[in-house]
């Protein structure tokens, strides 16, 4: 056993929420299956400005969102057509070949299933009678250039129109079974690296710390990792998507963690920067500054909620968090964003940059606050949260309740 | 513990060869290294016939194929550019944003690393600059087509050309390299099967049963999974594409196992489908038919290469595996195909089904061979092995070893 030391009070998995039990899990999903409508309906209420009679997407999140044929990770690239949907004026359609055709009548309630065995375009004008559209609008972000020229040349008479955006924008605001079911996938983090502390000590390999973390998560409550973690040493915690390896972690340096979990759908990301030994001065300092920026950068957003001077803008939050570590003067700042949103997806709207949209925040949302400070062969310090905001109640959380204070530990 | 009662001996882990050492890892990673030059120059033998002078590849298969930059399994989806390459007359560029430039340097050796923040389209014209290419291969099975319109949109005086398996019909002839990857893949799944036939008894549930599975591939060289594992018992064993549920097994049920392990980049597949308890008459004789259909799809391919009468195609594969259940006329013949390729890819060219090339198999090449038979809401059997064939050397290998005798577990 390796001691354990630490400025702050060491947490302990208790300290978090355990996983859900399966009944608040089925309530998610018929929270999803009642919404499910209401979610097409704004499709729809595009079709006028947007001169079409029909949505055509291929986006497994957006098919969940709307239809509720979900895939497992990675499962998309040997699901053929399977999950693909056409919104029409008055039906969903969801596709599914022979393998998927009882989970799709299980899952997409209300949905038509149409057997799509085979090449799509060959099917494509059948799909389209049903629906009797002309003016098709299509994923165009994710429907491959090839299959886009195969749909148009099988109907030749029905215009199709790229659109991009439409469902993530959407997907942007999150419905309250949404929200707590990403707060309970941070509960499972948390949680997870909680109970990992006591077995990270100097001589253990970054990979078998990042396969013990997948390892508490995915027999805690995680369905699915959000992707996979992170966990680099030293100067490796310099590379923001840096992958472990397969050396031990040395005592007087940074250990960083970058994961999270996945529950009904929905996902967690959090990062945190431990110390490994007694710190470097210049490490603790670096994690203190990062530690100020997040703190700005959430605080600007709560003063604006609560004062009701209105909702920041993206690149407001991110200027905020990179002022912090420029007023310093001493490092970098960070290369990436500030934040992004998260949800079915792990990145998705909306984005906290430089270069993201000149409008409010949506609300209710949840995104991550991230910054970092980066010294390339050197060290690296990130700390990530994910906060839910909601305008209308005046009101901002941080999902993520793991501390944020200098741990030092496994010396 | 479990009583285990087999009809053949039982399989054990050290039946099966263990992971391999680094040193092997290491040098099946510098014959990747060789083997680059003569993969670009086979992609740049297809320019003249297609009068374009460079190829624009954005799938994280075929990067890894030709440049050697390789993503982790998902990892694409928050990647961005990264790992996207052009192939000119004379180098071989890839992209790779602030996160991966290091990493890009490290593995894609030979190539010209293009840093791309933001977007692609406002720095495509420069890429292509690079090059002088006029007319430039575009992978469309894979762009999209909304970055498909953005490209052609910033460079007006270049023509893009809709290019579509050109690499992947390459990588279905594999190296010496590829295939002791696969065999080794092949191994680790073997071995954990065996390691986990002594957990497998009435109560346990599929989804514990499932990430047993993984982790004994995970802890034991798999540095990933070829795909979510499939663990399923009794009825659920007729949907070829079902999930584990938090449903125990039961007695008198066959439990059908369907799984594979990533090696250095290559995959695995194989399906088991097992007995638990004594098990029904029937579900023995469809399991002793769709062994016998899998060896008379086997034998077909070994006699022939063996007589040099030249290698079947997928459909005459396919056919000979079917005619045994259609020959025996009691049970439907399976909806899927019979088998397909396997190697960075779980699912690649070439494939053996009715509707496949009617060209004999590519060699050396390694594809599944996986006959079932499905009565739904009743039972299902599969039985899937991978095999090498090697048309020249006239020879025929099956690269999983895990007996496919009538084994009856848990009772």
């Amino acid at each position: 056993m390796s001691r354990v030391l630490s400025r702050g009070r060491l947490p302990e998995p208790a300290d978090f929420e355990a996983q859900p039990d399966p009944r608040l899990v089925a309530g998610w999903l018929e929270a999803d299956r009642e919404a499910r409508p209401a979610r097409v309906e704004r499709v729809r209420g595009r079709f006028a400005d947007a001169d079409v009679d029909a949505y055509f997407g291929v986006r497994p999140e957006n098919s969940r969102y709307v239809t509720g044929f979900a895939l497992r990770p990675g499962e998309d690239k040997v699901a053929g057509n399977s999950g693909w949907f056409l919104i029409g004026g008055d039906e969903v359609v969801v596709l599914a070949d022979s393998r998927y055709m009882i989970q799709a009548a299980d899952e997409a309630t209300g949905c038509r299933v149409f057997e799509a065995y085979g090449d799509l375009p060959d099917r494509w004008p059948e799909l389209l009678a049903g629906t009797g559209a002309r003016r098709v609008a299509v994923e165009a972000g994710f429907v491959s250039h090839g299959l886009w020229q195969r749909l148009a040349a099988a109907t030749p008479e029905v215009e199709l129109v790229p659109v991009e955006g439409w469902i993530e924008a959407d997907r942007a605001t999150k419905e309250p079974a949404e929200i707590e079911r990403i707060a309970r996938a941070c509960a499972i983090a948390d949680r997870a690296l909680a109970a990992l502390l006591l077995r990270i000590k100097p001589g253990v390999t970054e990979a078998e710390l990042a396969l013990d973390l997948e390892w508490l998560m995915r027999t805690s409550g995680a369905e699915a990792l959000s992707f996979e973690v992170a966990c680099l040493g030293g100067a490796q915690a310099a590379l923001p998507h840096g992958s472990p390896r397969e050396v031990p972690i040395r005592e007087g340096e940074v250990l960083l963690f970058d994961f999270g979990a996945q529950l009904a759908g929905y996902r967690s990301d959090m990062t945190r920067t431990l110390f490994v030994g007694e710190p470097a001065a210049r490490d603790v300092e670096i994690y203190e500054l990062v530690a100020r920026a997040q703190r700005a950068a959430i605080q600007l957003i709560e003063a604006r909620l609560v004062d009701g001077e209105g909702v920041p803008t993206g690149p407001e939050v991110d200027a905020r968090a990179r002022s912090v570590i420029e007023g310093d003067g001493r490092w970098p700042v960070f290369g990436h964003g500030t934040g992004h949103g998260i949800g079915l997806a792990t990145h998705e709207l909306p984005t906290l940059g430089k270069r993201a949209a000149q409008a409010p925040l949506p609300s209710p949302t949840v995104f991550s606050v991230e910054p970092g400070i980066y010294l390339e062969g050197e060290t690296g310090v990130r700390i990530e949260d994910l906060v839910a905001i909601d305008a209308e109640k005046g009101r901002l959380e941080i999902l993520t309740h793991f501390p944020r204070d200098v741990l030092v530990i496994g010396a």
